[in-house]
């Protein structure tokens, strides 16, 4: 139990972090054991004991972040849609055996549901695993298309960079079995259009192929056993320097030091078509049969990338690993680089906005007979995108609206509440988005004063005048101009000013 | 352990009771118990010994399904909209604390997750809940807003009547201190506006106020202490005939038998302003403070209703009484009226689509200082409403698209994949939605077909003598008819064709 003394304490030090200006995570990480401490003192009376927050790594959103939220979607499914994508929605929470044995070791992230009779559930920790289960549940063995849901994974939350327990991911998947390259190129071309339609600065998608990481493992002499858990080490090569990962893959993975340093060889290239074709060249490697077919297919995607004028943006890249389990073939991540922005004073370091490739035997694992769908498809980060721009909102000091209020009903005396509430309801069934204050006798002032804090662009004032001759006055919110409109023409005069 | 034989058995069962037309719910839960012995028994090969199935309750949504749920969904939003709602989101759990208390009886139906180190978090039951913890949490004390989002009840599910453990709620809510009744009566009219749109036929919005339950039930007797046990009681008379809910009152909660009675004269009746009045010079009825608050305020809805023009399907009841602990004031629930509609072969009984209430405690309870700030609120049913919305159209054999593709980009003759991707990729870049086959050598029949499947209304023909005369064939699907288009044309073409 903490004391008073203690929450105090803790209370001082996070101000110093604060004003230290330490580390997010680590103040944080301090924030939160304060909380903690506070929850087990209780409430100022000790009345509420329980802390007013939400769970750890998950927050709300505001009517102004749900705004720039909004047309974050907007521009992905726009896009989506764009590729003739169909939509589809599974459950939250999953059979725990569903999500069993596809994630490596990151399945110690996953959340499980208590036990409280019935089924074992888990919630769902991506939406591929879900997506390749409703394939073989209903036998669909073609299709394309997009789910923007929340996973759910018990990671260590970086808020401040947008790494969440509770996310939302949007993910676009083509399934069946088509000639090669031609959806993974669709893929890309897809991740391309999102990032350069919503300006996030100058971006790079790396490339690399499972099949080509296989075969240099093969070549560089790592046993087969060890694949998995050296693509995993290679994965951490964007967060670690090469000396750090290669002792993990010597000193805790055990690989020979000679086949670390090949490894080190290979993962410092990339290039474009240049690099794929001297690799085919390369005595190793070339001779490899994955590698080979890898390398083959990587040689066809850049031209299929070429014919849609992005191949400038992507970089096929050996040290890209991805850390799941299922991909099979061609992967990918896209990443913003880095950008002198004025605006911003402390660039956030984002790291990967969007990732995915191909997955051929997943389904093939759900299915009782075993038969394969072969997948690719791309899943968009969108938390990090939108701690992005909401940044960028936040420093042009942009006005955002969080509703779409075309008129206020107004009245300029009392006692027109009636009034009021017969116009308001004339204006809804003819489908005009208007509101009115609740309250019996505003002052005009207020009213106004509302429309100035909430962006409503018109006011329909009513008045005892206006009432006897038959109009609405409707103000411009914007210029003060003030007009008399026929009842009957007003709903057409008030469409008419707010189209855009 | 199942064995071979008993499987074999309880399929046998399952046939029958499918033959027989039997109640839906025991069919599915014999088809449970069927999954659930071949899962112990394993699969075929022994090798798949997971159930390929979602979560008890709760079920994906195809591409089919997804178009008319937004179709449901945008005319709830619209209708939000247009009362000038923003909109929030909160996180999918909660700390369990938060939701201790709030539910009553039905708390034991909350979803909590697994201990797995950590805070202790439960799946939302409702929005309402995490809606008051947001405004405490952020010392908001006026706002009106939407949020759409699923909620989960372990409950027993009967999925042919639209009733799921995982379901969403659509909650409108107007938070802050007003003068009476006119958030009130907006919230009436949304949900008369959102029925009306969705044309699900004819419906009735039953009204009460728990003020007014409470002083009948003081005025018949009941000792204070029993108010909510015996308003849970009268809750269920909308399943239950009377005398059931008499014998649980008495039997079960231990109610006088004269009590009971008593409410029983007052819970038949039902009607409009005529009845308030009545009620108003009711001699017991009329000495209950409380009950003569909520009579009043009733009088004051019921005009506000009628100045929107919508008292007509208001129904003043005093059977209703809502399950959930935390309403204070007026409290309201919409139902469909039995219809009698010649398409549907068996009428699904679908009961409640609509219900809300003033909630004035709720937010106090998570207010440190117990500062309270008024509520109402109103819950859109939408798996109801959705599962009727998906009958009608099985019924009427409409035709659903679930893209929104405007043309298909196909080739007369073979190895012109190329020039496929390079017109794709200009349609893509001009925003047009384009699909193509992902095949290298499509055959033209197979595109057109793809055509007439999907629903995609245009075609555009790369072929080599359009090549050459630097146009593009474009082909009406629906009448066969074919026109040269010159290609820098062509996106203003297809976007005049596609125009609605």
């Amino acid at each position: 139990m903490a004391d008073e003394a203690a929450v105090r304490a803790q209370a001082e030090a996070v101000r110093r972090l604060k004003q230290d200006k330490a580390d997010p995570d680590e103040i944080a990480k301090e924030v939160a054991k304060l909380l903690e401490m506070k929850a087990q003192l209780g409430g100022d009376e000790g009345k509420h004991k329980f802390v007013l927050k939400t769970p750890k790594g998950t927050r709300d959103y505001s009517p102004k972040q749900m705004a720039i939220r909004e047309r974050v979607f907007n521009a992905i499914i726009t896009c989506f849609k764009r590729h003739g994508a169909e939509v589809i929605d599974t459950p939250v929470f999953e059979l725990k055996e569903t999500l069993t044995g596809k994630y490596g070791e990151d399945s110690k992230l996953i959340y499980d549901l208590k036990d409280q009779g019935g089924e074992l559930l888990s919630l769902r920790y991506d939406l591929t695993v879900p997506f390749a289960r409703y394939l073989a549940m209903n036998k669909i063995t073609n299709i394309k298309r997009y789910h923007i849901a929340k996973v759910y994974r018990r990671d260590n939350p970086a808020m401040t960079r947008g790494r969440y327990r509770e996310f939302y991911q949007c993910d676009f998947d083509i399934a069946g079995q088509f000639d090669p390259m031609i959806p993974d190129a669709e893929c890309l071309k897809i991740v391309h259009e999102i990032l350069s339609d919503l300006q996030l600065g100058d971006f790079l998608i790396k490339v690399n192929d499972r099949r080509i990481l296989d075969g240099m493992f093969a070549v560089c002499g790592v046993p087969d056993s060890k694949f998995r858990t050296i693509c995993s080490s290679v994965d951490k090569l964007d967060k670690m320097p090469w000396e750090e990962v290669r002792s993990e893959m010597v000193g805790e993975k055990g690989l020979s030091p000679e086949a670390a340093d090949r490894i080190g060889e290979y993962v410092q290239l990339h290039g474009g078509l240049d690099l794929i074709e001297r690799l085919l060249q390369d005595p190793k490697l070339s001779q490899n049969k994955l590698a080979k077919e890898g390398l083959g297919d990587m040689k066809l995607l850049f031209e299929y990338l070429t014919l849609f004028g992005i191949a400038g943006k992507i970089s096929f890249d050996l040290s890209l690993a991805r850390g799941l389990d299922y991909y099979t073939g061609v992967i990918f991540e896209a990443v913003l680089l880095q950008q002198e922005n004025d605006h911003v004073e402390e660039p956030v370091s984002v790291g990967s906005v969007a990732g995915g490739g191909r997955y051929d035997g997943l389904v093939g694992m759900f299915d009782p007979k075993g038969r394969k769908v072969p997948c690719v498809g791309v899943s968009i980060g969108i938390e990090r995108i939108f701690s992005i721009l909401e940044q960028k909102v936040e420093a042009s000091e942009e006005k955002i609206r969080t509703t779409e209020t075309q008129v206020l009903v107004a009245s300029a005396q009392k006692k027109l509440l009636e009034e009021r509430l017969k116009l308001i309801s004339e204006l809804w069934d003819a489908g005009i988005k208007a509101e009115m204050l609740y309250k019996k006798n505003p002052k005009l002032l207020n009213q106004l004063q509302y429309c100035e804090d909430t962006g409503i662009p018109l006011v329909a004032i009513v008045g005892e005048q206006e009432l006897k001759d038959g109009v609405v006055k409707l103000r411009v919110v914007a210029t003060r101009e003030e007009v008399n409109i026929r009842r009957e023409s007003l709903v057409e005069e008030i469409r008419m000013r707010t189209s855009q």
